[in-house]
């Protein structure tokens, strides 16, 4: 505290304590701040936003349902819409790893707000008319707002940001494979040769498994709809007003044009984090994608001399401190790197899940971090990944043609006609001779019309 | 090689090597079998049926498609029906831990069908009529039927074993609530006091819970009805005849029962284990709640003295080789356990997952052990749950209630009415004293009706 | 680009890029501020200190083998120690997820230092005297710099922070079992009713798991000892002059006060991330523990009326925002979800451990980050745990007797006497009637000297 | 129950039970067999010895402190020896997943004991002379002869079998180290060109991965040393004779030829896993090493005519049913999908590990099962990769000279003289020309005799 810091008192059920003068929290906040000093980071504006919202909502219903009077209840809305505009972000403070409701953070919330509206209300934030547990909290409790509005934020930010970019990964992919339909080379398995393939097969393979993801991720992220506001503190809706809970999830669903719905189960959801873990999982199953992907990207760029260099990827940066001219690729690995990250934070998702007691969960706070900074990772790294990589990947067709021709492989289109053990004896040739198969057949006199035709990679594929 | 023993001589593309004489599998199998010493263990029977369908479908499509002889299709498909019966059970020796695609797997199932069908045509298994690549494989691959094997397999183990055991689950576990819906307690967040509880809305909590996981599941496991049979060795379906892929899945539908279909994208087929890393995610999540549920149900039966005792299992078995009279949660703890398995089962497969390389992915034996054995150790834990712990619990009524109107969290009923602040001074008053919170009230002469009515727990849940 | 903003050129082997003027970075650093936009995040100040004192060690090294003038030498020595006090932190802009040797890294180290030293020499900036290549990271490169940047600093906040922390619990708990050892209390084992102990005899347990986390801790962390400045690219050690590397290593060792080594094998170093994983390990061995004892702690503190109540926790803050009075175990839960973070992040480093190939592993910046990450977390997570948590615990003696002389385990007291089958039967009829063992045995007249004396609880622990 | 069997009936505190007259085991055993049908797997042979060490170790010492008579105590002491020979392993038949704590696993060992030694005393196994718990379970409870037998086991099993197999790996790679020495190639990062190395630093590199991870392993498995036998049920030594613990773990150590001891604190012993879980840790990191190194030596040995095909593996066997003549990679995919399922084991002890509770972690079976397991699979992958695979490597010195003059990192061996700008844009202009840098250097006239010196790859490394 510097000699130009100004305090005031402010109190809650543990007694008194100093709070800076020009901050709009309160007691309970700043006990929070003190307590928490782990991390660092705060819970993101998304989910600040979805607090807003679930404020506004509440105090709006209640105004309806005359438990709240209209000065108060505008008041309250008129401070949660600023918190959803982003106008008091500075003033939540409390850490990510708080206690393990979550109630710091929602009464980091209550207390902005009832200072706020008490200010609207009467020109000064210390007016106290407005109180965050009667008022702005009314008919709600952490457990049931601060799992709201994880749910709220996690999908508001999927639809914004994660599902479009996935989409438009996808729609990239099946333009490269497109694009590249026409270059034939040889496929590998076991990083063996194989038998020929298109490489715009390739990439349809790519786009259907980021295809297959995105419907798996939606799939899970429907049970985010389901938001369990009036269950208040159990599940038990004590004291609630019957019509609180149709109304306050209608309220929710305007302000985010999103269709929320009540929960099947008032108890299990709050008993459980079920939605948040498996939609994590689907978050986790793109990243193995992901990981696959690029690595094969990474395969087939590899060279430019030493390697299969059947691609080249854009260059967007030098690739190294001391071996000039290096270009590495880079957007390829950062990607590696979100998915391992967001394969660790749903492991940690995971272990949270396991940790739920009896009516709740306590790990809340952590499961809203990871899964928001997962949606947010990946968002970004899929963006970056199609627009600075994927859009720019050029086929290298005669290098393509090259392996291709070279394939052991190739022995496989004439087993139907000769055998696969006669078949294999001509491909132990090829390879002790060191020629192509297509050498073999031509030295033995065995390159009939019928065998040319098997040979030709066009009837392969 | 004792001196008993006898052998014959078997060869492949490497070469001659010795194979039991009553062995029904080949010189590939017999590789296979020296090579690969590692656990001891077997891929299952589920498994060895899937193989023996995809075999005798793949005849007979042959056959009908002209391809196949009808003599040797017709003793490929009898053989093969022995190997669905489980007839060939113990000629099939490779360990799970093999080559990476299943080659030797295949080659097994391919070995002992061209031997047995050999038999069949000409009384002996060494005439080699019947070749198990020319005939037996003929239109398939290792990675394609390798992989479809999977699916079948875990398909038809979820829908007879796994999936009725979960919805048994979900059912005992409604049937529970409705029987302790009467059943009145004090609920608990964090450990602590909270407001009062139905045991019957924790457990119907409970059934929700499992039922949703059973949602997810079912929502994954929907891709395992994709089948890539006839993209043989990379999807590219070479030396394919056009009628073979529709012909071969209805065939296996017909012999399962169950609706298969092509892939969406076979290449994407080829490449990736998408739907068993998805359908084992869902595994997952069912682990991770029957590890909360289990938790909390040996949380409410501890005891019988020294713990919370709201509920008494079924005593199976004594609890101690030391402390007599002890009973322990027994088969709270098996299904933990299965559950951690089977979570650590999920981390294995995620890590294989991200192995696929280019066309393959060659950790495909891994992720069958893996998935197949998680479906087994689930289906059997969650019976055993239902039968011999779920099914039995009984409600201690006198403690519930004992607990219930100990619990200083009564106070909240009072909060609306007197306001959150004065209600906290309340608490704590009984906190510090000791006494409940109705005692409390009456001491400052406060049980006016209005609070006598909040008050009464039926006012509450 | 805003009106009043002024850029620069800088180039590098891509070409010409514009660069903020009053940036102390260059091309490469703009390249890769501006390709990945990914968290937001930075590495730490940690890792900075440490990229600073590498490239002061090995200038100083340059100089004094003759390699570097006197006059750029000294220059990037004060610019290098000048990174070392924080001075150009926010000049460190490029995002965790980077290209995966975390070049952009390492050029933004040597830009800074470049550009900074040119202007001590010359007044400017943009005199280019000094060149971030050839001046700078002169006998280094991205992989081993980078890679040993890492162990510098993981090993100096271990040093500095966690170990300390960890110490500091351990002897906390230590503290605290003298304290609690003449609590008697009754042991559970399965959460069932077992035979007296000591809680100083649970908490020198606690005491002991801490001090064996701690040692499997700096067993681990030895290895990050070893830095591998001088293997440059790939571990040949190209172009260096023999006595490089025993004088840098030298050099950094004064800097810290550390003793850094050379690796056992330059090669193994370069291709792997060995020692960051292993380190990882123990603190994901560390959180396990924590979860387990914080777990154990909240179930000891549970109540203050519906739990075991054997143990009061510190007030902390107010723990319901609708439940007045409610206090939670805050501290406790914020120590478990740290836990299960960093079990996350150990996850995300050994998914990327897997990542290597051939002469690199490409997921160093990822890697660098969440273990730098997990210190830090675990550091002050620790610290707060002991602080506001376990030195302020209080033992309720009278609610541990009573639930010890309750307990039905007792009767193990009476079996080395009467046999473990007639123990049982007293402890079922102690069961069946709802009474004390004592009771029972009171009942049947058998409570002998002999007996007496075995159900002294004093005679048990 | 068939009209040819025939039972015998036995009794324990829940009532008597009928058991199959040929079995050795009891009631309890009975029990636990019909409780627990999950997996149909039992705890292996290593486990079972480890517990008929422990019953005659405790039996010599109660005899010998006056506790046992010297006729039971003897009959003990044989029939705990044939259970160590392995005389009645088939009569262990209890389910890896069942109680907790691994009572039924004990009171098979202790039935059969009892049986077995009223046998040897009186001509009949049903005369029960010899009681379970009284007599062969002394002074032991199954909280500390599990967890103790799991020690024992583990280490026995690392010491004879898999630490021998990993220093053979590490000798293998060694030898193929210098032998691979002369073998001059390009190094690879990113997947991209790099500088010269020589194939037998790769190797180096490789065996120093391999070293490292035994060390760890040695540090980690030092705990598995400390065995809590005396501990009884929670650590108390209730009823235990002074001189008891030094007796038998130096019975134990005599019998097994291995230095235990008591643990540091008993009650840390008996509340955790420590010794597993972070043995279990070492053998991950293990299995990640074993992960890279395949995956390198795939990669380098991918081909054989579309890969770098810089090594060829020995053939163990053919690699595909449809395209003859294929080899693959068999024994390092079969290393890699071990390498997965370890770490999937890993991740079930850790779950399994945080599940601990107050004295005592109910998770033991699994625990034992999966550490005794993974022990297993690596020391025979790691042994079958050494003696298939590695000692069979051969270099292909021709292809590794061929991608080493074309890479375009040579470039790098003149930037010390060039400056790194300059050889920037010769690695450029070789790249654009698709010529080598030599090339590029003679055509502008630079090759002096100092630029000669500089790309002399002998030079380099």
């Amino acid at each position: 505290m510097t000699a130009s810091e100004q305090y005031r008192m402010e109190r809650d059920s543990l007694g008194e304590i100093l709070v800076p003068s020009t901050a709009y929290y309160g007691a309970q906040t700043q006990r929070a701040k003190e307590n928490f000093q782990i991390s660092g980071m705060r819970l993101p504006r998304s989910f600040i936003r979805a607090q807003g919202i679930i404020k506004a909502s509440a105090a709006k219903t209640n105004m309806e349902l005359g438990l709240l009077t209209k000065s108060i209840g505008e008041a309250i809305i008129e401070a949660a819409e600023e918190v959803i505009q982003g106008k008091w972000d500075s003033h939540f403070v409390v850490d990510v790893y708080q206690a393990g409701a979550g109630t710091s953070q929602n009464m980091n919330a209550n207390e902005i707000i009832a200072h706020r509206a008490s200010e609207l209300l009467d020109g000064t934030l210390e007016s106290h008319r407005v109180h965050p547990n009667d008022h702005v909290n009314m008919a709600q409790s952490t457990n049931d707002t601060f799992h709201t509005a994880l749910h709220i934020a996690a999908i508001e930010n999927m639809n914004k940001r994660l599902l479009p970019a996935i989409s438009q990964l996808q729609q990239e992919l099946q333009r490269k494979s497109v694009e590249f339909m026409p270059i034939m080379k040889s496929g590998r398995t076991h990083l063996h040769d194989a038998i020929p393939i298109r490489m715009g097969q390739e990439f349809s393979g790519y786009a259907e498994t980021i295809q297959a993801a995105l419907n798996q991720i939606e799939k899970a992220a429907d049970s985010l709809y389901e938001i369990g506001l009036g269950g208040n503190a159990i599940g038990t809706k004590m004291d609630l007003h019957p019509n609180y809970i149709p109304k306050v999830i209608k309220e929710v669903s305007n302000r985010t044009n999103l269709a929320f719905r009540e929960p099947a189960n008032m108890f299990e959801f709050m008993q459980n984090m079920g939605a948040p873990i498996r939609t994590m999982m689907t978050l986790k199953e793109l990243s193995i994608h992901l990981i696959k992907i690029t690595s094969d990207l990474r395969l087939l760029a590899s060279g430019p001399r030493t390697g299969l260099a059947e691609i080249t990827l854009p260059s967007v940066q030098p690739g190294s401190t001391i071996m000039p001219g290096k270009v590495n690729p880079a957007i390829l690995e950062m990607t590696h790197m979100v998915a391992c990250q967001v394969i660790g934070y749903e492991a940690a998702i995971a272990t949270a899940g396991i940790a739920g007691q009896l009516e709740i969960n306590v790990m809340m706070p952590l499961i809203a971090h990871t899964l928001l900074e997962s949606i947010e990772l990946l968002a970004n790294a899929v963006q970056t990944l199609v627009t600075k990589c994927i859009s720019g990947i050029q086929a290298n067709e005669v290098i393509c043609k090259h392996w291709m021709e070279e394939s052991l492989s190739l022995v496989t289109a004439i087993s139907p006609i000769m055998g696969y053990d006669r078949a294999a004896q001509i491909g132990k040739e090829a390879d002790d001779k060191d020629i192509t198969i297509r050498d073999v057949l031509a030295q033995q006199g065995l390159l009939t019309p019928e065998i040319e035709k098997a040979l030709d990679p066009n009837s392969m594929v």
